[in-house]
């Protein structure tokens, strides 16, 4: 094993009890346990003792209509969760995902630096722009904002909390009880943002944190979403069905990136990738076949009603699906109403085979096989082109997570393609990211007032 | 020791390094640790070891001009902070501050959800309208709304709020792997609020948690203060100088709450005490003269000036107070400021006297002398009508905090006035308050819609 071989990022996605729709359903998950910290705590430290770079929540600001047959959607709320859960890890990263369409952005920027703060260094932010009207009706709007909207007011958003996150000089900060300075005024900074949809005055009211700015991570991947991620972010989750879609999406996505001045290294993209491990290739489909006759259809019809924007209780489950409207009608998630399009139609699926196609992940790449088929797979990704590492996403909990770190990991690190140990204690440590310079620094006629 | 006696409530209210305004310049106190979860940790066991009710984290959505002098303001967001000590701690209740003005309700009632299930009941809401126009220019306004709005919206918020915390009933999910049922649908309701400042959809996406409700406390003493914690607030903070005035208060406010149909049990009265122990009077004197010596009056007359909206940079230092504005022209804290004023004239200080009387406390109650002394003084105001029990606000950390929990907390448990276990395991059973019937529950009519 190359102590240089380039290394591949892990994050593990943790979905309550598991990304399969119906893995509440299995008998090893724990969906009584979805609202209990103690519970998180043995996933997270399974994680870490696997030597994941980091571990990810992914939110929503509503309950759908399945309540009745889900436990995807009710639980705790992402960012108070990885709090909780930093004061009991050390060293996994910590991404957590929070609207821009929803949120203020000084309490954003306020809550990442402190949770920055409280691990160490270890915070990341997932940044999106919300996908739905019934998250809008819970913010006083009849309806979500429309798609190219959202990502103009995503983009101010992150001018303002990167502008709030340098409003503290790194030492800023001096305590020196003998004279009474606790800080140096010249070195705290007021933004006085004043944009089209944000007035912001600052300093923000956390000195700066370890990293500077958490990890920023983007998961769109429409025309906007990549033109945003290719500005701002330094991770990207991103759902690919094959190499070849993998492959085409690195390369669009890291050849933007020279336009804004940045080197392609300084972006890490991660696919998606919903595993069902076995001794066996047998034991690993029957799994996984286990775990769809679980499937409830009305609850994959109701999914996948939401997405296509059609409604699907009207059409024979055994058939093909109906006409589809236009990529340019949906308004929520873009990219994935094409990749579910795209997929159906390349393999020719009825409703019901599409739903489990579906129910793995959602669009993400699902797989079933021993752990050395797919260490193969993504060691082939990784080495061609097609990503960087890859967003784990197991599909029922704990045991999906456990047979990942215990065989899969393991392989990958037999062949010199993951860590180890943690060599680093931040996340940008893990990722191999830089910190970000202070705007404010070395810039004295930028400085616009002490306070 | 009876064991029925009445016994008190003791909040501890814990403030970066101490209440002192020159705390951070004592030699006893941890300035560079303010941003350090492991600082934290201490002290949140700390009080656990020695059965505090609750501990109390603050919150200002800015940071003022004071940088320079001062550690009050900057540090932890605190609802992040307290998610953190969740994961540390096991008994104590768990209060954070949270703003109606400039928060949405959705949001704040989804995380205090949250935050009382990962802290097993724990978790209380110290609903504030804050106070400035700083922190209005933090969020998209040139200034902060009138009080009065700002109560009518705290209304709002507080009906929204309830309702989210009800939309899950307590028995709605029931896990049925067999069935598919995950949670029946009956029994999680929108809650379809269209209102003057809110419209919120519901449910809410968190199911509902141990308390029901966390705690609910208020923290304004003005004419709306008073009304708004009559008819909703469970624990009242409060800054009160004298008995008299606290007595005044007291039945003041116990005497709102039959018109909401409420028992006076039902809210309990924290006046804040901010004390120095010795072991005689003489050297608490001394600790208490050494901190006032390390007050910087730049930094107690910009605090001052700001409380009282008049610029006394112009006045001196040993002069009087100047003419005063009109409580009626007084947007922040109205309480605040008639204390002070009153304080002033009833005392006839010099301004320099003024900023040491509040330097301890700003406004709360302060005092220096030994454990029987502090004790006897509670014990008064407990049995007197002056209180239910007390904000007690360490002037400086830790070392403050050890004097009560190894002093006085002892003389109050010999006099069987407070706890030596705790007997509950709920914030709620620590006030000895009632878990909220969930309104949603056995009236049937008033079930908006099942999802
Ligand atoms: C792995 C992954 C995780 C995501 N997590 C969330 C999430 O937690 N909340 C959310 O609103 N959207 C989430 N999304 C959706 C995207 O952030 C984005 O809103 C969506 O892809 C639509 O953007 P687009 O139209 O630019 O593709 C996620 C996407 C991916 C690939
Ligand atoms: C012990 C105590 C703690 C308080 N904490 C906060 C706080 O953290 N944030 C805030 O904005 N106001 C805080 N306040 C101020 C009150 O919530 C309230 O806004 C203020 O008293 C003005 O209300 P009033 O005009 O009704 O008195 C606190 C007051 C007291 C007595």
């Amino acid at each position: 094993m190359s102590k240089h071989k380039r290394q591949m990022n892990l994050n593990v996605f943790l979905m309550n009890v598991g990304h399969h729709e119906a893995a509440w359903r299995h008998p090893g998950t724990e969906p009584q346990h979805i609202t209990d910290l103690g519970y998180f705590t043995r996933l997270a430290r399974l994680a870490e003792q696997a030597k994941f770079d980091s571990l990810f929540l992914a939110d929503i600001l509503a309950v759908g209509k399945n309540v009745k047959h889900g436990a995807a959607l009710a639980g705790l709320e992402p960012f108070t969760l990885l709090s909780a859960l930093a004061a009991v890890t050390e060293r996994i990263g910590l991404i957590g995902t929070v609207s821009t369409t929803y949120n203020e952005p000084f309490h954003v920027a306020r809550k990442f630096a402190s949770l920055d703060h409280i691990s160490k260094g270890r915070a990341g932010w997932n940044i999106v722009t919300s996908g739905s009207d019934i998250e809008a009706n819970n913010f006083n709007q009849d309806a979500h904002p429309e798609h190219s909207k959202r990502y103009d007011r995503a983009a101010e958003f992150l001018d303002v909390t990167t502008g709030l996150w340098d409003s503290w000089e790194d030492d800023a900060i001096v305590i020196d009880r003998e004279s009474g300075t606790f800080s140096e005024g010249a070195k705290v900074h007021e933004i006085n943002h004043d944009g089209h949809f944000f007035q912001v005055r600052g300093p923000l009211n956390v000195p700066r944190s370890p990293q500077g700015y958490p990890v920023l991570v983007q998961a769109g991947s429409s025309e906007d979403g990549k033109e945003f991620a290719a500005r701002y972010a330094e991770a990207i989750f991103t759902a690919q069905q094959t190499l070849g879609e993998a492959q085409r999406f690195y390369a669009d996505v890291k050849g933007r990136l020279g336009k804004y001045g940045r080197h392609p290294d300084e972006l890490k993209i991660l696919p998606g990738i919903s595993a069902i491990i076995g001794k066996t290739e047998a034991e690993a489909k029957e799994k996984e076949q286990e775990l769809h006759e679980l499937i409830i259809p009305e609850y994959g019809l109701n999914q996948l009603s939401n997405m296509l924007k059609v409604d699907l209780f009207t059409y024979p489950l055994d058939g093909p699906l109906p006409e589809l409207p236009n990529v340019e009608e949906i308004n929520g998630n873009k990219s994935r109403f094409q990749l579910v399009a795209d997929l159906a139609r390349r393999d020719n699926l009825t409703i019901r085979q599409l739903i489990q196609r579906l129910a793995g992940g959602r669009g993400h790449r699902t797989f079933a096989g021993t752990a050395v088929q797919i260490a193969d797979e993504l060691e082939e990704w990784f080495t061609q082109g097609g990503s960087d590492g890859f967003n784990v996403m197991p599909p029922y909990l704990p045991e999906g997570l456990e047979a990942f770190a215990e065989e899969v990991i393991p392989e990958l690190q037999r062949r010199g393609l993951f860590r180890t140990q943690y060599t680093g204690s931040t996340l940008r440590e893990h990722y191999g990211l830089n910190r970000p310079v202070n705007k404010f620094v070395n810039v004295p006629l930028s400085r616009v007032s002490g306070v």
